[in-house]
């Protein structure tokens, strides 16, 4: 059973191993919100689940520990129990689907753990973890449905109201809901004035839809690029701390969360992943009641792939204005690149790569297509560029 | 003149504006080295420079501050003027390169100050802000060579004793040396036996060039990422102070500070800029003589331009054999794409991008190429994949 001072034992046995993460003041990503961050992503392991993973192998038996561990997943909570496990001087087993990032396997490798790739997707990985259970022995780590996982998860609570003593409203990712739960309830036997808020990613809304229907609901699939809370369904211990400690629980849009996630790395040099930038976007995007409020929003984990960090960069500019691709149709004959170009320069684009194509059906035998990406300032300039090229005659497709 | 009662002044001033930053231990940087950061690119404004502009405005006579400053800089200086000038009620004029990114222009603007953009390089603008300061009476901030800011800086080092006081070595980016003039100032007065050590970028070793031949050294011309540290000459000041505190000047490469910038994301979800990283690259690549011992590098900004941050992503994946393009030529028949892919997914390897391409001059006429970009675990496993596709026959280019 959850209680504060389960919370707070967790909080005092995590202190060897946790860092208590730094609370930033963000002064530029939302104006008329008194913002903080909560840098969990600097946590180590690049995530808050090595609190919940940590305290929960700490609680096993002698007997438990000696039979070792097993946890299903792709993501944090491997690298959680993984490096548990190794600090605790036990084995970890981790079961992983195949498709799994290389990178990600890679790095619960290097923690110490064992690692079974399932072919599939995660619940293959899930029933192969349970039947491997059974048959060894091993305890199951749970990556979110367990009291002292949550309680774990809880004490990143317990920071909060000490570094932000008056915070009017916590926004927390939501996954299975492991995080909030424990967040929630920590804050409102604390600090029962403050709202807590979750945020689902929109392809995801399993605890969203959940609350709203009251009643557990199971998705069919998820879709996000914020892999780590694309979750099908909540457990009944989160379901029900959420339904009673939880304010509201929003969602957010891909899109949202890629400009979050550059908006993380211009304005804070953090680099987060998509679960660890929802709390963000929520609160950029207007979804939720805390004009004028002092907010603390939790950024859960940075384990974002580097080669999709770049793929949200370069979304993230387009969305903001920051980066434009421009088709133009030229006729194919000397001086039409050089004056595209000098229009371009003009209006102070700064041309950052071109691609130049002959004819494609439909278009003039003699034509050719220039698609041009140009670093811009924002909107209303890539419009104004668009404006210019037009002016010169030139047709943009 | 610098004394240890004026760096703790400037840290009792600045106290109102920045943050004291974290010191963040490093387990997977560098193996045999206890390695810490301390996160200046997480400070106000991404940079270190805060500390110094704000201190030395801070310092100016009422007169002074009504006559308003100027300043010429490209990036964190301009940024850090431009804040303290406007906390502290007065105008500040920034001169830039006409060439200056885009984003660091806005940032600049944002935090209050006027901007002069001179065509040309930062020598022009440089010139363009003496004349300026001449014919209306502005207070020139220099951007290293001047004791206030020097002070300012120093204030890191104060914060570095107190958050790891047994440390051994303290690691600093070195551009005009304004940064470890101060840091070097305040560690030998506060803890002598800590080594104090500087990194330039090997395409701009001015102040290395000049240390090594115990004059002052002027480059002609420097070319690196870091452009942060891209300083031609260093200051009588700064030349003074690195000669008395300094034990050492070395430089690492664009493709060590790039694996740097790329490790630094991936161990640690910080975000830094070339000059920010060249620390932790010359930790990594063994420049320095620190092997067993307790080293703190500084992170001394993280204000990159995210589309350099995103070609800088790509070559730290390339140089860790995290990703590979291998280029195949292939007889223009079907079923040949399908092989290559399934030898390759045989392998583990993971497409990320297929690039076709007929046939060149000097290729067959019926040939074609396919340039294939590949995730990849490291460089055995390239070579593993590039064994198995010449094993079924294929032509590697």
């Amino acid at each position: 059973m959850l209680t504060t001072d389960k919370i707070k034992h967790a909080a005092h046995v995590l202190k060897e191993v946790i860092r208590e993460t730094d609370m930033i003041a963000s002064h530029n990503i939302k104006s008329g919100v008194d913002l903080y961050l909560k840098t969990e992503n600097l946590q180590v392991t690049g995530s808050f689940k090595i609190r919940g993973a940590y305290y929960k192998i700490s609680q096993l038996s002698d007997a438990e520990k000696r039979r070792g561990v097993i946890a299903c997943s792709a993501g944090n909570h491997a690298q959680g129990v993984a490096l548990a496990a190794t600090h605790n001087g036990i084995k970890s087993l981790i079961c992983l689907p195949d498709v799994a990032p290389i990178s990600k396997i890679e790095a619960t490798k290097r923690l110490g753990a064992d690692i079974c790739l399932v072919k599939g997707v995660y619940d293959d990985a899930y029933n192969k973890a349970l039947e491997l259970q059974q048959v060894h022995g091993y305890t199951f780590i749970h990556p979110f449905d367990d009291d002292d996982v949550i309680a774990g998860q809880g004490t990143i609570g317990l920071e909060i109201v000490k570094q932000l003593p008056d915070v009017d409203a916590v926004v927390v990712p939501v996954g299975g809901g492991g995080l909030i739960s424990g967040v929630a309830y920590a804050i409102k036997h604390l600090r029962p004035s403050c709202k807590v808020y979750g945020v689902q990613a929109s392809g995801a809304p399993s605890m969203l839809n959940s609350i709203h229907d009251h009643k557990i609901e199971r998705l069919d699939s998820v879709s996000t690029i914020a892999d780590g809370i694309a979750v099908k369904e909540p457990g009944p211990h989160t379901f029900g701390y959420c339904s009673e400690y939880v304010d509201d629980i929003v969602s957010v849009t891909d899109e949202e969360i890629s400009a979050a996630i550059l908006a993380l790395i211009e304005q804070h040099k953090l680099v987060t992943e998509g679960a660890g930038a929802v709390s963000v976007a929520a609160v950029m995007f207007d979804k939720l009641p805390v004009e004028g409020k002092k907010v603390c929003c939790l950024l859960s984990g940075g384990n974002i792939d580097v080669n999709i960090l770049s793929r949200v960069i370069e979304r993230g500019l387009l969305m903001s204005g920051r980066s434009a691709l421009i088709t133009v149709e030229l006729l194919d004959k000397p001086g039409q690149l050089r004056d595209v170009s000098a229009t371009i320069a003009e209006q102070g684009g700064n041309v950052v790569s071109v691609h130049y194509e002959r004819a494609n059906e439909g278009s003039d035998i003699n034509g050719c297509f220039l698609r041009i990406q140009i670093e811009t300032r924002n909107h209303e300039h890539i419009a104004q560029i668009r404006k210019a090229l037009a002016d010169r005659g030139f047709k943009l497709v």
